[in-house]
């Protein structure tokens, strides 16, 4: 008899406390179905591989649009491929309240990355059938392609088609991993160039959106709480500096004769992590990205590149940050007798949650018993890409140790349901407005 | 008619001060010396390739070998292909006076480095033979093969069989740039491993060497001087540095709670550059080549590694130095919670020149009618594998703009043949020794 090693239900349900599983909401269920998505595209390192457009993220939607017609969805798919589930509402005039997330994985992914968000809004949608509610406005339970982006280096692609804001023509031009153009993956699952323009939706359908997903760092584990409101999705800008100095020989040119572009970077890198408190408490500025010219051991180094990367949730102190890391660029250029040269070359705005929204969440998280606690989002989501057109909210869910987009991200069965009920709850209130 | 688009003699001679072909020494034949030499493994930016071992190695070596004999040299070559020319001195008991470089170059090298150290080695022994002057300690002109060293990622090959330094299993153990092993290569210029370890010469044969070379750097230019005198090598040390910090994702860790490898090594580099002169005054220090991971533009660096190059021409002031920055590595390790290991991977020993042989390229300096200057060889050169053994002198020659290793590299003649007249009179001084 073969044992199986990895399952991640047993895993699951290992240390639940049962007592959650109350009023339609499942830990059981939501244990069984985050298990089962977990078997397509497994790895070797038990984590997962689910494409965007794959034929593993294929399978995993229809797995959900299963569970979207056990829970009484109607279901459909649009032409980008997001799976949608709809639950009809009393008042047939009434905007859509929607939740989501996506089931594509980076390679070598984990196992609640975007699947908690499309589960938990599942798991409300099938506690109000269990429990005969009825709502007033439409839900529905969505499930956004490709959203990591891992497969033609972008993201987000079902929920910029979803807004209108897909530039058709740079997807076209974008080969996968194996060099397949955008066109001809999308053909494998019976989309096209045509259909993906047809998925853009009219904004007054939709009311707004939640979504709930893992934290993917460490805060609420400091807290010791299972899940946090989010304050606003801190869209990230980044800046490419190059400096230029005098490439030249490591043994003959005095210290006091250099002109070396690494030294200059590195006062940067330095001076950079003294900056972003300045400026807003959420802020953060990282350089993740270097390249040294020409990277020997004996020469000193003549060009460096690197990037930084510059989020907050205010567009604000953002672009003061900014002008201040371009400013500091700057200062050491002179000093260091080195050129610099600096260009955003990437940059999304950041998404502020609604106090409204906010205050509704902090009401949700209050009526399950849980203790109110904000942080922001640092990391882009599909709610970051619908919150420029439309109210947007997030529940973040404790990640063990912050570790994500690997097999080891971890979040206890306990915090994914107790943020399945604080969803639950906000819904309703939504519901109710 | 095709024109010659490249004429390193015409572009020597255009600017060349005749007055300085006297006493035997004749710039015309410098020029044309170093312009034959120039042909061959000319590459298509009108730089150098003469690998060692190679054809055009061989080539060069042979063309020389031809000038050896119009000086009335003896010409042999040793079993690690060193081409040695040899002067008989009246006292055939007496030591030799020896003195030369190498013809090998690095890819798209220049037509100086190396080539002017045999030819002005050569031009005094040619000088010796048109005036009538008989030494009294033989003396040899020597070629050493392989001293650039980017064919095995080694070099100074040649002067090492020579001292007697080689490790002869290590060097088997190498491939050339096209994957060919080392005995392989040395079977194709009619070597062996048994003729190679038989290149060591009894060390009481020698009496001292002397390189003249090209400086490499810009010091001499500064000081607007045809040459100087070498007060020593800086032997080099490599420090492998190692930070292992948490990578993380870049939006999600606050400023306040990371552990950024790449932030610490940062603080280093920047560190570094306030050190060496607190040790010594020919001391420098160079961070040239650094490694991050995962190096992603959005996650925080985990681990950094990267080579900190320390030179001093003396050996106590270099370990003192290396020490600092150990210390330096350490402290930054502790203030940032990020790990460090910091390894010596590679280390020469430096040669300081004996106050005696500086003295003495002085006094031939001053005779020479010009003004004594004394500068450090930040770079390896033969002389340093010998200087290792035996007493040895170095003259640099001054380098346009420092620029060397590359088709730009450039010595005026005036100041190849200043060198070539001091070279004879140092030469002339020791044989009365």
């Amino acid at each position: 008899m073969e044992t199986k090693t990895f399952d991640l239900k047993k895993q699951l349900l290992a240390d639940y406390d049962t007592r959650w599983s109350r009023e339609g909401i499942s830990g059981e269920r939501l244990a069984s179905r985050l298990g089962k998505l977990s078997e397509i595209g497994l790895t070797a390192n038990n984590g997962s591989r689910r494409p965007g457009f794959s034929s593993e993220e294929r399978e995993a939607k229809n797995l959900v649009a299963g569970w979207m017609k056990e829970a009484g969805l109607m279901v459909r798919q649009d032409g980008a491929g997001n799976l949608i589930g709809r639950l009809k509402g009393r008042d047939k005039n009434a905007p859509v309240l929607m939740s989501g997330s996506h089931v594509d994985t980076v390679p070598d992914g984990g196992h609640f990355d975007g699947t908690l968000g499309v589960l938990t809004a599942l798991e409300v949608a099938q506690s109000w059938q269990e429990t005969g509610y009825v709502p007033r406005k439409p839900y529905e339970v969505v499930v956004f392609s490709d959203e990591e982006g891992s497969r033609f280096n972008g993201g987000l692609t079902g929920s910029e088609a979803m807004m209108g804001d897909s530039d058709i023509e740079a997807l076209k031009k974008r080969t996968d991993y194996d060099g397949r153009p955008f066109e001809e993956v999308l053909g494998d699952v019976g989309l096209s160039a045509q259909t993906f323009m047809e998925a853009k939706r009219p904004l007054e359908e939709i009311e707004s959106f939640v979504e709930v997903h893992i934290e993917q760092g460490k805060r609420l584990e400091k807290e010791d709480l299972p899940c946090g409101i989010v304050t606003g999705i801190a869209g990230p800008c980044w800046l490419k500096v190059t400096y230029n100095g005098v490439a030249g020989h490591a043994g003959n040119t005095p210290m006091t004769d250099r002109q070396d572009a690494l030294v200059a970077a590195s006062r940067l890198i330095h001076k950079i992590t003294h900056l972003p408190h300045k400026f807003s408490s959420s802020a953060v500025a990282t350089v993740g990205n270097i390249e040294v010219k020409p990277n020997g051991t004996n020469v000193i180094p003549g060009e460096v590149t690197l990037y930084v990367d510059i989020r907050d949730i205010h567009e604000g102190p953002r672009e003061q940050l900014i002008d201040e890391i371009i400013a500091t660029a700057s200062h050491i250029s002179a000093s260091a007798e080195v050129s610099v040269d600096c260009r955003k070359v990437h940059s999304v705005a950041p998404v502020p949650v609604s106090e409204t929204l906010q205050a509704d969440m902090k009401k949700a998280v209050i009526e399950v018993g849980l203790t109110p606690y904000f942080l922001p989002s640092g990391a882009g989501h599909d709610a970051m890409i619908i919150g420029h057109h439309l109210p947007s909210a997030m529940l973040f869910v404790r990640s063990k140790e912050g570790i994500s987009h690997n097999p080891s991200e971890w979040s206890a069965l306990n915090d994914c349901v107790q943020a399945a009920h604080v969803l639950k709850h906000y819904l309703e209130t939504a519901q109710n407005k």
